[in-house]
């Protein structure tokens, strides 16, 4: 039997962007109907309870200059709590082995870390003159789309260690290797997310907070308001629209409305059926906006140990598939948790395998650097978004080379009665929680002009 | 009312693969049903009949080398002609305005060809390194595929007017710009090809010879005995299988059987809903194999005129939208006919306006190239492959850099009960017809394989 409904404003997707564009909507008294294809809101960020425990899977993190998540986050009164900040960091490189150090590097590695930064610092040079709006008018857009990241890597940076230290810092950061993102679209995200220093930063950058009960809490606040009007497990196929109306349905539903907002991902958007199709540049831009692949990896503990050893629980690494490793215990400091992330190529690779192998190469990562002791967590929780059907990766999509400047001008251009939201379509914080909930707002604005 | 059947191979698409899968396997007493979006068979191959004269509006050429589609066309009795070969040629430039010359170039630009001459060696000898059946084997493939075809012009040819010549032609091979283009893709490509040389020549190259009739004759000539095998009109949205069959269904229909065969690009085979979904692999690499953009244009007038005034037709001009033109009258003359492409970012721009203006800016190319008599054709006949739902795009898929050592391997590899064919799983003359049907005898074998 299909469940028929209509209203006036059909939004697709209960993640950040969908329900904030839904709450904005209502709150000004505008009917809403918000269709999810998961059995739970979130989207991309995905807090689960374990034996008296919370563990972030997806999305967590907020910082400075973050501020509507943040204003979010207040309104549910859900407070935030830093990144555990203390200890000495562990480095491991495929030459060196396992280093303990303060600061920002090992010691030994000053002239690699000075390239390193001079190197950072020119990157955010270039990016300042990238229009958040509009990439594609960056001036020498076509040469900067038509380049990749390792490209200029390969050009700028002339010692095979800070090199390399770039290209942990770019698969951190985009869950994608260098040679798979357009440098534009690396200069666009950077500058997007207050310059790429910032973006690798934890004390006072975008690793700085997270949420206590977890960022999914925020969005389960969010969504209680909404009530009925979400409908989980509800997966879009078509969409169909005309001069009078919007209809969108899957398997046994149909909504029928004056607008619709698509807040999932660029290719994920691009797998609907619309009638009539979508305009060609749109079609192309759906086609060339591959998601990152990142596969976020919890070992628990009864205790922080590594805390007594002087450690702050944080790694970086040249050596994967587990490259980046946080502490990511709950404020109360119990259980103890450390999170890694395998990250591009290898999250792709290893999403595919058992999950006992992935557990077994995880854990190892994580003995190379903190010892047997690692070895025998109390609990293995995994977020695999690659394989997550209605993500299909993380942390958003990554344009490769040419994408920005082909067709990055459909990315946000309503088509007919439908709008485009998401992470990916903010102006700030692209990729991030704080851009979803950016683009659920502007989005507003825009359906509210077309509604009057 | 739903119209279903059990079958034991269910090929979706009728394309040059999907039709040659079905009927191998048909000669051999396998059962098959071949779905097909279209309410014709052909694909990306399509031969129109108008006012007496017949237009390939979609892929059209063959060449020494490309046997398989040149047996087939024998088989089904079809001829083949050149392509125009005699009369001088017309070169356009933004400096120096309308040229005519014999050979290659005129005189002139003997330093600029012999510059291109030398880049295109340089490039085919790169190309000697790619393993066709696995490119993402390639030595130093990571940097190869990190990098876009742009970035080789900018560092390997030293004049603006070489550079400019090597665009025109890249444009012209892939239907897209060198900066959308993975250098190890423009590599694989050529290779599979016999060669840059190759793909861009006429007379002896893979613009050799036509069919009389059209392409599409020999299409439909072939699917000819396949009766009522082949299911038009028929869209498959959904694709689900277990451990005992498959079935593939659509809006009003739904077949099941041993094995699934899908030919469609594989943007377009990431639309289809998969139960289970899709490998992470696999759905990554149809996120990021977006096609190529290409508006084939023809002028139909009387008379082949410019045959009189001793010009050949063909056209290579570095100012758009049409930059490249041929004679492509029917072998007895009449009607006469010009034809010319929008390619790649004009392709994809032009795609989304009226028709009316489409025309405007076509004609005045001609216009430009050829004087005042281009101005009214008595007809005139478009091919918007980017517009073309099915196709949503031409000639074939163009890999962007990333793509191919990021999830390469997932292209041919099947998928429990599905393969894949279609001209971009082929080693040989991929984007070619010729490669379809190559793709369309080599998944026989693997089905074959399974069922017995």
């Amino acid at each position: 039997m299909v469940r028929q409904e209509t209203t006036q404003v059909i939004v697709v997707g209960a993640g950040f962007a969908g329900i904030t564009a839904a709450r904005e909507l209502s709150k000004r008294g505008v009917d809403v109907v918000v269709l999810e294809a998961r059995d739970r809101v979130g989207g991309r960020v995905w807090t689960q309870k374990h034996n008296g425990y919370w563990v972030d899977v997806g999305g967590q993190w907020t910082g400075p200059g973050q501020d509507h998540i943040r204003a979010l986050g207040d309104e549910m009164g859900v407070k935030s709590f830093p990144t555990w900040p203390d200890g000495e960091h562990l480095q491991y490189s495929e030459g060196l082995g396992l280093r303990r150090h303060a600061g920002a590097a090992p010691d030994d590695d000053a002239e690699t870390m000075g390239k390193l930064v001079q190197a950072i610092m020119a990157f955010d040079q270039l990016a300042q003159d990238v229009p958040l709006q509009a990439p594609w008018e960056t001036p020498d857009a076509q040469r900067l789309d038509g380049m990749t990241v390792q490209t200029w890597i390969d050009e700028n940076i002339d010692s095979e260690r800070a090199r390399e230290g770039m290209r942990t810092a770019i698969e951190a950061v985009f869950a994608a290797e260098p040679h798979e993102v357009s440098l534009l679209h690396g200069l666009f995200y950077a500058k997007s997310g207050n310059g790429f220093f910032n973006l690798i930063s934890t004390e006072g950058g975008a690793q700085a907070d997270r949420f206590d009960g977890g960022a999914g809490t925020v969005a389960e606040l969010a969504a209680k308001g909404l009530g009925d009007a979400i409908w989980l497990s509800c997966p879009v196929r078509t969409i169909t629209q005309d001069n009078g109306s919007i209809t969108v349905s899957g398997d046994d539903f149909a909504v029928t409305g004056k607008i619709c907002v698509v807040t999932v991902p660029p290719t994920l958007a691009g797998r609907i059926d619309y009638d009539p199709a979508m305009p060609p540049l749109r079609d192309q831009l759906t086609s060339r906006s591959p998601m990152g692949g990142v596969i976020k990896i919890h070992a628990i503990y009864d205790t922080p140990w590594w805390r007594d050893e002087g450690l702050s629980g944080r790694v970086v690494s040249d050596v994967g598939p587990i490259k980046v490793i946080f502490d990511n215990s709950p404020p109360e400091g119990t259980p103890g948790m450390l999170m890694g992330f395998i990250e591009g190529g290898d999250a792709r690779r290893y999403a595919g395998v058992d999950e006992g192998e992935r557990r077994k190469v995880a854990l190892d990562c994580f003995v190379r650097y903190f010892g047997d002791r690692a070895a025998k967590p109390v609990d293995y929780i995994e977020g695999n978004w690659p394989a997550e059907q209605w993500s299909r990766g993380g942390y958003g999509a990554v344009f490769p080379a040419g994408t920005w400047v082909t067709c990055g001008q459909a990315l946000r251009e309503p088509v007919g009665r439908i709008h485009w939201a998401g992470t990916e379509t903010a102006e700030a914080f692209v990729g991030y929680i704080d851009g979803a909930v950016r683009s659920g707002e502007r989005v507003v604005n825009e359906v509210l002009e077309v509604l009057e």
